[in-house]
């Protein structure tokens, strides 16, 4: 029970020495590697550069008691904060201590939606995110996010929350360019790019360990921080009109309430659901490719637990919406993490850079960050995968399709949203348009398949009809239909055979519409029959009238009909 | 072409003296049963009586014109004329001309609706309401009405349009009962509820033939019509205290042009997308047993061009939304009608009632027809279908209940649209727990069934897994799960052969799923095989790299695989 709800305890007990030097060791590089990408978060989402350390101290320390996978890394993470600056600029303007108080808000609805999502195991609702809605959404918000950067790099103003907004405001002011910051910017950009490109290979070249050299080539935000912090202080390029962090208040984060406003609330409510779920959604897919990875298990409600904690530690201690974040869990992997306690040491490291050390972020220009955040995200737009879905799938690739151009035209919920709700009823309407096949005997076999594809068998006065879908509401009269259409067209019929053998379920529709089949095909002096019936459909059946009113028999086997209608030639 | 919009030419060229016979009596027949119920429903729609004759007049011609059921008859019925209440009381109030207006906008709205879901052949949409969703809203419904009808009955005022609203607002109002007019409802009441009861029999009893006592026995309702109208004359009832009916403007309809005030039309919108759908369910049902009676058949999305051009019809007459009635259809049906033509004497008839016979209603007591409402909506109230489902299905059952208890406690636009997406959303929840058996061999066949079912042949290194449903994306994860517990529960497993007789559907998500499983398994040795696909699956499969990347083979039967894979004792 304790170890269900606390799964530190699970490895706490085996701790060693061997383990907390690993551990250590990765909390270290987590600390100084992910110190770039915080502070752009915050940025992001339209909050101070600090809230995003703040966000990554405490809300790791909880993920490190609750969560169930040994390396992920929690904190501000790129897409959750900008569905945090779309959801909170609904309610209030950046810079305002109202903004401020409602990422607190949105944080503990969140901490508080994903909880109880936990408690009520309801892990199996972000299910209904289809892999191609979340493909599609990840590669709308990775555009979204660069084209937000864009106003950063060019040292320009620009607002709005969707890819239209941020473009047409983008295009009054392309007359501003501040060259300083476009030159800084740029030059960030491509010396990030080439490291991305290039760096491992060259490290390796060098003679270098594969995981070292991994490692080493993801420290090049935290070179270009280095480097161009150096240069805006030497130069003073905030006085050249530079945009900089500015001065960042010390101190260990504040203790905080979040407000109960209830029309506040209510307002988050949604955006906090969505945050919650795409989150979650994020984290659970990296997490369980580590685990698989190292042969641990994740348990997906205890997950939901874990990152409410975190959520609610973020709303407490002045942060922000936080997730298991990608780059910072590979880092962390990469680093060589044990246990949670890397997470404890990390969590411990920003704390003493919060703390002691914010002054030497003061000249770190924004545009170094901007370009942190457009080569991290241009990671999440996935060509391959879009061309792959288009080919595998049209249904499949139409709720991609959607999903991206909402994100870009109408914003992150609506993109989500839509898709979510487009991909459930492209399968509703799937399936209320069920495949059928006349089916008929392989010669020599026990075996049956389509009339159209196979050389088979058949009887002039046996109709097998394969179904090919439950049968429910949906479709009940597209049986009926079908049924009615095939009689209709075989003068010469005396039986028709109805192979269950894909119908995984008969709701009370179905069953009314299988009575009305029956009593039907009896006017034309024709029988029904059911073949292959599985066995919860058939305890279920029994429980109605419908197998008394049945004109045929059930038969086990297709070609248990088949013997006992037919005489087929042997 | 022609004949596919006009279904009037089907059987206009085939029209003979006898049919004309036959149908003349049907139509003066209906003319006389229906003027009642028209008004009746006019008046539970909060409108003056004459709009209920004025929309059984054009409505039922353009009906006739563009309908494909011979006998169907159209015009205001109980549920629509219901739900036609609630959407008008919440943007006018009863009485007003913007309530007229308003009524005529509703028609217009769903005219338009009817109509192009008609001509983009959007006829299958209606299948998502499932039978336990309309059973459940027409036994809410009738509940709903008849205690609409109470305050009429009792002589009180009541308002509010749903149960809990009309309770309350009658329980303060029971001092007020009204004696006379109680005393003459309640006559009516029982006299009708006798009637339906007895009539028939007695008739029969005397001699009569079946269809014409069924018939005599539903005029129950013209006859205390007459009789509490000439009671009412006579005494003066109305003098003392009882509601009539009162003046009716005589006259054909008047040509009426709804509004084009687009809050208004955004106000209607949803209101009147229900009343479409309901009032075409209702219709539909109602000619599809009709026709199969007959051996005609009904052609759903001309029905909805049909249903379309009566509901425009009562737009630009003066009138109220309208869909095929069950009373008045099973009346024209028992009269004997043989074509639409029946429908067009009836329209003629209750114009020629409408221009000249109007005064004689106007001491009619409002009593009368709520007893006449009364009895005939208590009809709606099934509650054998309830237990049935209960009996049958608790899901199907839970989308039912929902169903009834809002639409009592919240109303009846509530109650279906929770209804809908609930029984969705339960489908999608079941379908995302997919049942899967592990099968083996019945003796001495070619036939595989569970093993927990069964007494079956099983071999130690090969699993043979059925999956019992479509792979999709909110069942994807839960396929991976139930595959990894299985080769953990199984440590000298070689092969797992996937059994998709039951799949239907593998969507992009489920593929990513397939590939994971193939790729998790191979770690650990074990071969992944499929067997029995189907050919429109496979087709799908073949677009993609999964089969070249599976480490094991496709066979056509579950049989095959166990030859290919195991040495099966003969």
């Amino acid at each position: 029970m304790f170890k269900r709800y606390l799964p530190i305890l699970a490895w706490l007990p085996h701790y060693n020495r061997r383990l907390g030097a690993a551990d250590l060791l990765a909390g270290l590089i987590v600390t100084v590697m992910v110190i770039p990408q915080s502070l752009a978060y915050a940025l992001l989402a339209g909050l101070p550069a600090v809230v995003g350390l703040y966000a990554s101290i405490l809300p790791a320390v909880l993920y490190a008691l609750l969560g169930t996978s040994r390396t992920l890394a929690v904190g501000p993470v790129a897409i959750i904060a900008l569905m945090t600056g779309a959801a909170l600029s609904s309610v209030a303007s950046p810079g305002s201590p109202e903004y401020l108080q409602a990422a607190l808000v949105l944080s503990l609805l969140s901490g508080l939606i994903l909880t109880v999502m936990g408690l009520l195991r309801l892990g199996f609702f972000t299910n209904f995110l289809s892999h191609p809605v979340i493909a599609g959404f990840l590669s709308a918000s990775g555009i979204l996010i660069a084209v937000s950067q864009a106003a950063h790099l060019l040292g320009v103003e620009a607002s709005g929350y969707t890819a239209i907004a941020l473009l047409g405001s983008l295009a009054t002011r392309l007359g501003a360019v501040h060259w300083p910051t476009l030159a800084l910017g740029a030059g960030t950009l491509i010396f990030l790019l080439l490291c991305r490109r290039y760096a491992k290979g060259m490290l390796r070249h060098l003679g270098l360990a594969e995981t070292g050299a991994a490692l080493l080539a993801r420290s090049g935000p935290v070179l270009a921080v280095a480097a161009t912090t150096a240069l805006s202080w030497q130069l003073g390029l905030a006085e050249l009109g530079v945009a900089v962090v500015g001065d960042i208040p010390g101190g260990l984060p504040p203790l905080t309430l979040p407000g109960v406003d209830i029309s506040l609330w209510r307002a988050l409510l949604v955006p906090a659901l969505l945050i919650s779920v795409v989150g979650f959604v994020e984290s659970i897919s990296m997490a369980q490719m580590l685990a698989a990875r190292r042969r641990q298990r994740i348990s997906p409600n205890q997950e939901l637990i874990g990152l409410g904690g975190a959520n609610l530690a973020a709303a407490f201690s002045a942060g922000m919406p936080v997730t298991g974040g990608l780059s910072r869990t590979v880092i962390n992997d990469e680093a060589g993490a044990q246990t949670p306690m890397a997470g404890l040491f990390a969590a411990l490291g920003i704390g003493l850079v919060t703390l002691a050390f914010t002054p030497l972020l003061q000249h770190l220009p924004i545009a170094t960050l901007a370009a942190t955040i457009t080569v991290a995200v241009l990671t999440l737009v996935d060509i391959p995968m879009i061309r792959q879905t288009w080919r595998y799938s049209r249904a499949d690739f139409s709720a991609m399709a959607v999903t991206i151009l909402l994100t870009l035209v109408e914003g992150v919920e609506a993109g989500i949203i839509s898709g979510v709700l487009l991909s459930m009823g492209l399968f509703l309407y799937r399936t209320s348009r069920p495949h059928s096949a006349i089916v008929g005997r392989i010669p020599g076999t026990e075996h049956f398949r389509s009339v159209t594809r196979h050389e088979v068998q058949t009887l002039s006065h046996v109709a097998f009809l394969r179904i090919d879908e439950s049968l429910y509401f949906a479709n009940a009269r597209y049986l009926e239909d079908t049924v009615h259409a095939m009689v209709v067209r075989r003068p010469g019929l005396e039986h028709v055979v109805l192979i269950c053998s894909a119908v995984n379920l008969i709701d009370a529709s179905a069953l009314e519409s299988l009575d009305a089949i029956n009593a039907r095909l009896k006017e034309s002096d024709v029988t029904l029959h059911l073949a292959e019936i599985k066995g919860p459909v058939m305890d279920r059946l029994k429980r109605s009238d419908f197998l008394d009113d049945l004109t045929g028999r059930v038969f086990l086997s297709t070609y248990a009909a088949w013997q006992a209608l037919g005489n087929p030639p042997e």
